[in-house]
């Protein structure tokens, strides 16, 4: 039996630096940890069940047995919950919750969830499907929505022209501003976020295994460097293997983090074709980048190119305008408070900035109505996107 | 003045081998020789001129002087007429008629108009721009409906890699049967021409100047092979320069022989992007061989995938596949005369076959009541579609 109990609740997160601000939300934050130690990533009985009586409540559901009225408050069959209930029952185990929590403050890895403003919010597209809570060492503003996040994967197996491709993408993304996102493996995805550190920016690993277990090995201070600039995450709790299925649901957060998904090198059937059809399932814009015919570490974009509709990438230029399919389109289906939110403090921003006087942070900030950090973020999206510049003693908007 | 007499006609058509069957069919076929000394390539007025009034009258009426009455049958502009006639005018020329054909005689050049059984009704699609007549050398079967053809186009400033897979592409569907279409250039074409026919496959080279005019000079001797398996032909008379406009013009005339191109390596402005464009507004579909991003001869191959929404193609199999988009679409349209005949022809090919007897290609024409001829070209393209398979002593069909 897991049990929920405030005062437990709040040490154990304080512990990882984690301190909501309500009774609720403590309560909250600790029942979706005690999810992730429950549950395989991706359990959609379990995803609805949060979804419907917030994750607390539903833990204590879960651990009871009324599954004929849950089933029907939740609108899924009554078998689904029943055989959901037996899959979780053998991890009804508060000790492993108490590991849990034990293993991350050891590693110094902390915990965030849905009620903490960092959240990436683009993670609710994954619906019943996505993560309650993740599992990280480094920055959690990182996640933030004020900066563009792309996700750069491809083969383990790849060969030098995908490496320097790789490299060259994402070094030139990071230091426009983008967040790198990728699986922390080796070929493309090591390349991807080693370029992106050595280029000055911030990239986010997402493993399969537990945040304080750095996968694969070989990758142990390519990872540690990761948590020093930017994000290495988990949803599942320290401590846990990274298994198959994990590595599969892996790539749908690393799709659902990601604002667009660019696969680098690809073979016929390459896990990152994996984290491509996440990432058209989420409608997210998806890229490929081609190469010889004669290669087969090409042969699985090509095959995104020709079967997934995936759209050609050459270079840096073809990235952005990929986010920039994506932008109009939420815009366009716009339930999307994110973009709303980006919209409104990027016009702040660029309110608070002249053509012709530079302006500091400081300055920005306190025009602008919003914290330093927040200004820099924004500052970031608006350079990539060419509307500011940065000028010696501050930053400039750009006439029309 | 061009006059035209039918005594003349058939005297001068006779020396290339042009033996229309009728007397309207000699003047027409003549007339359309002369039309192809005074216009350049692609003149809409002249080509309505001819579709509302047969070629034999437009040649008169463009020499007389009643704009008006002209313009208002062919429902366009007087003004364009007006000014369409100013600048045939000064090729108003028997002399330059007969200079054409006299240099087609002495090259070996034959005259293909409409009428011929084997016109390739492809460019017909070209409406009022289409060619009225081909000057070629060669074997004219080889422009038959019942082979499928393939144009095969890049740049003259190829890399190993795109003569690489011009040549791979052109001999595997040259050794199906597939006849090539390029344009004789260094670069891609030329791989694509050479190994079409060192397959023991055919091939059409269409030249922007006279086909008595091996151009460019150092693949003369190339351009002499293809003429002797396959068709080198031209819609302009012998004689005449291959200028930057011809080229241009030549390019629809591959893209309207073809049912389907193929750009394999293109440089961000190369001319077969000219040809892509072609064939695109043809409706025709369009395939590109896609590379490494760091080679500029790949660029605008990857500017089609991105643009032009060109088929990725990585092999002989996927250039099949675009072949069969265009069958499935004509079938649709269905206004084709020519897939209804095909579908035809290969329903009797196939019902005069047996799973278990082998049958010989006389055995077949007498069963089918067919040609010698068309029976081998209907072979060919159902072997192409793997419907049927030659084995010792003859042909088998394959059971479903």
């Amino acid at each position: 039996m897991i049990t929920i109990d405030l005062a437990r609740s709040r040490a154990a997160l304080a512990r990882l630096g984690c301190l909501p601000e309500t009774d609720q939300e403590t309560v909250a934050a600790f029942a979706a940890a005690a999810w992730s130690c429950l549950v395989e990533p991706g359990d959609a009985v379990a995803g609805r069940m949060i979804s419907v009586f917030g994750a607390a409540e539903a833990l204590r559901f879960a651990q009871g047995s009324d599954v004929k009225d849950l089933a029907l408050e939740m609108g899924v069959e009554s078998d689904d919950v029943a055989r959901a209930r037996s899959r979780w029952a053998p991890r009804f185990n508060d000790m492993a919750v108490d590991d849990a929590f034990a293993r991350a403050a050891r590693a110094n890895v902390r915990l965030i969830t849905p009620d903490h403003e960092s959240w990436p919010r683009s993670l609710t597209d994954l619906g019943d499907h996505a993560p309650r809570c993740l599992w990280f060492r480094g920055n959690a503003s990182v996640f933030s929505r004020y900066s563009a996040h792309v996700a750069i994967v491809g083969a383990r197996a790849a060969t030098g022209y995908g490496e320097h491709v790789a490299s060259e993408f994402a070094a030139e993304l990071a230091a426009r501003g983008v967040v790198i996102v990728s699986g922390a493996a080796y070929g493309i995805d090591g390349f991807a976020h080693r370029a992106a550190l050595a280029a000055g920016g911030t990239s986010i690993a997402v493993l399969a295994g537990g945040a304080d277990r750095p996968y694969p090995s070989g990758h142990a201070r390519l990872i540690d460097s990761i948590a020093t600039k930017g994000v290495v995450c988990s949803e599942v709790p320290c401590g846990s293997a990274p298994t198959k299925w994990r590595f599969l649901q892996r790539n749908r957060v690393i799709a659902a983090l990601a604002d667009a998904t660019v696969v680098v090198e690809a073979g016929w059937r390459s896990g990152s074709l994996n984290t491509a059809g996440h990432a058209a399932a989420l409608s997210r814009p998806l890229g490929a980048v081609p190469g010889p015919v004669t290669s087969a570490a090409s042969a699985g974009c090509h095959r995104l190119l020709r079967e997934f509709d995936a759209r050609c990438i050459t270079g840096v230029d073809d990235v952005v305008e990929l986010l920039g399919l994506d932008s109009a389109q939420t815009l366009f289906d716009s339930e999307s408070d994110d973009t709303a939110a980006r919209t409104n403090e990027r016009t702040r921003v660029t309110d608070a900035l002249s053509t012709r006087s530079a302006r500091n942070i400081d300055d920005i900030a306190r025009r602008s109505g919003m914290s330093n950090t927040e200004v820099q973020q924004v500052l970031g999206i608006l350079q990539l996107e060419e509307k500011v510049r940065r000028v010696e003693g501050g930053w400039l908007v750009m006439g029309n």
